[in-house]
């Protein structure tokens, strides 16, 4: 019995929490051993075919457990490898989904599993979406930020070179399967990356668990297997709560994008891949409770414990140098931008959101502040 | 003043169908004078940009128009204009769109106004769906079949070369507006074309509307316009009542593929846009037909009152000689297919139909009997 097929012996233990949203609620299922446990994939339908949609650095690792944990539930279990990364988020490699559905004789009934990251996530979603009008999916996140963030709420899609995410839609997974076990191989850029949408989750909407992240930002860098499991569950809670009360971002949802329209100025404006996502929402909550802060919304020393905050977690807090205009222009192709003026996500406290918008020549100053 | 300021001037005349979804409920406007008349349009949400996606044979005749009527809902109404046919029904045009879109500087409150026949509505629905996750739009079908069909009921999409409407969504517009006067510059074949559908609800859902059909197909084919308006409403109707039932084709809405599946292989292997949508449906209606009466299902006067119909109405009723391994070949590649079996469409009398396999053998014997 080698190492493998002991894991997999091993019995998995989970929490369970639930996304609600009438007929289309689903569960999200975290902790140790997932993978190999077909109770985790429970809620999707069974069916002749199940395709497994990974990338070239994470199907090698974990596509042929996952598929030997699926063989109870379809028939067939196939494979497509993607391009890994940011850059490849677009047509071309929706495209490669499409294709090899084509070609495999996937139906109407036929189940996505995304093994990955967000990028392997959001254009999965999207190619379920769409394939057909519409097959069921399955998330299984392997990166932290996919855990805590990407894989819950039904956010799906691909870039344009002109916006990040501008072509996608709305459609909600059968079941999201967080197994904690793969956050051991995560590469340390990756890990940091995802503590910025952990780090996001205190500041837009509970005070104490802003808190409980600084106490133990150390502990999560250090992989802290009861840490992770916290972070993770929590965040998935809040999430949760939030796209419970607005699935389709009519309002309260735009709060989840703290960061995120000065964050995908940067990814936009670098190309995409250069920053991680992550990286790039870490500097952008910077810039956006300095923006807060310079607005008179929020406390100047608020401001600098997030700043702080953010830099403990070994993300960026300079922003690159576009120049003001070229930073207007590219947050007011922002999908919160109404009729050419920018939406921030602002606090006016620690656990509360606002959304605003602000003078460019004060977001002109903030960003000179902070590029110096 | 000119006659085309006369026409608008006319008061316009209009009759409601409503395609009940709860939230999602939708009128079908049909009537003369129609798009002359922002009344038309009032279902439609106000918001700075309003953008009308037509193509190079539509836009002429018809945008000018629109866009005058709409300048009252919109602060700004522009124009994106795609190639013609079915042959662009593809990744490349809609890209077209979003780049539009885009370098308009549409936002989520941006309405997206579909003017012209099914590819265009199929592909701008689409991109509504897709455009920052979904952003509203309106159907403004020009074609007789656009106006009986496609418009109606929410299957947007694009075709894949392997597959007609394999990529797509479901996405209801906020209205459908049908003017009826747009029908006197069609071409006859898409006149022809459309009348495949208009013949399609009578023997799914309405023997009465059959007999109808056949008391005034030449009067159709005359476009009498108190005969067309009859069956653009009384298609409407047929659709609605299907599609309110069965938003998502979970079951009964598949009926309205009577003769689709024959239908799309016709259009798959000649290449898209060699027969027109509606040439492939008829030609399709009389396999489908035959079939049911090869099965035991229908007498076989009443698969022969069929082909006989769809003759009259100028349609091809001898499909191509593929070959039988080519036509199964092709049509499992189906939407309604499921772990590759063939799921037909067929009549067990004028006015009902029923979903059923058929043997690969008894297929092939209605093909032979036909293409001979």
């Amino acid at each position: 019995m080698n190492a493998g097929s002991a894991a997999r012996a091993a019995p998995s233990s989970r929490q369970t929490v639930t996304i609600d949203l009438g007929d289309r609620s689903y569960p999200i299922h975290i902790g140790s051993g997932l993978i190999d446990d077909p109770g985790s994939f429970a809620a999707a339908p069974s069916s002749s075919l199940g395709v497994i949609v990974s990338n070239t650095t994470v199907a090698p690792l974990y596509a042929e457990r996952l598929a030997r944990t699926l063989r109870g539930r379809h028939r067939r279990v196939e494979l497509i490898v993607l391009p890994d990364g940011e850059a490849h988020k677009d047509w071309q490699t929706l495209n490669q989904i499409f294709d090899g559905l084509l070609t495999l004789g996937a139906d109407r009934k036929t189940v996505l599993y995304a093994l990955g990251g967000g990028v392997v996530g959001d254009m999965t979603g999207y190619a379920a979406a769409s394939y057909m009008r519409g097959v069921p999916f399955v998330q299984v996140p392997t990166t932290l930020l996919a855990q805590v963030d990407s894989s819950v709420g039904g956010k799906t899609g691909i870039n344009h070179p002109l916006g990040k995410n501008m072509i996608g839609a709305f459609y909600q997974p059968a079941a999201v399967v967080a197994d904690l076990d793969v956050l051991a191989t995560l590469p340390p850029r990756e890990l940091r990356a995802g503590l910025a949408e952990v780090i996001k989750y205190g500041p837009i909407a509970d005070a104490g668990f802003l808190g409980w992240v600084e106490a133990n930002v150390d502990a999560l860098l250090a992989r802290d297997a009861a840490a992770l499991a916290h972070a993770v569950r929590r965040s998935c809670e809040i999430k949760a709560e939030v796209v419970g009360a607005d699935e389709r971002e009519a309002g309260l949802r735009a709060i989840l994008n703290f960061g995120h329209t000065f964050g995908h100025a940067i990814e936009a404006g670098l190309g995409y891949g250069e920053w991680l996502h992550g990286e790039a929402v870490g500097c952008g909550m910077v810039l956006a409770a300095a923006l807060s802060a310079r607005l008179g919304l929020l406390p100047p020393a608020d401001a600098g414990r997030i700043a702080a905050l953010v830099q403990r977690a070994g993300l960026p807090v300079r922003p690159p140098a576009f120049g003001t205009a070229r930073w207007l222009e590219l947050m007011r192709l922002d999908k919160k931008a109404e009729a050419g003026e920018i939406r921030f996500v602002l606090l006016d406290a620690p656990g509360h959101a606002v959304m605003r918008p602000a003078p460019d020549a004060l977001v002109g100053e903030v960003l000179d502040a902070h590029c110096a």
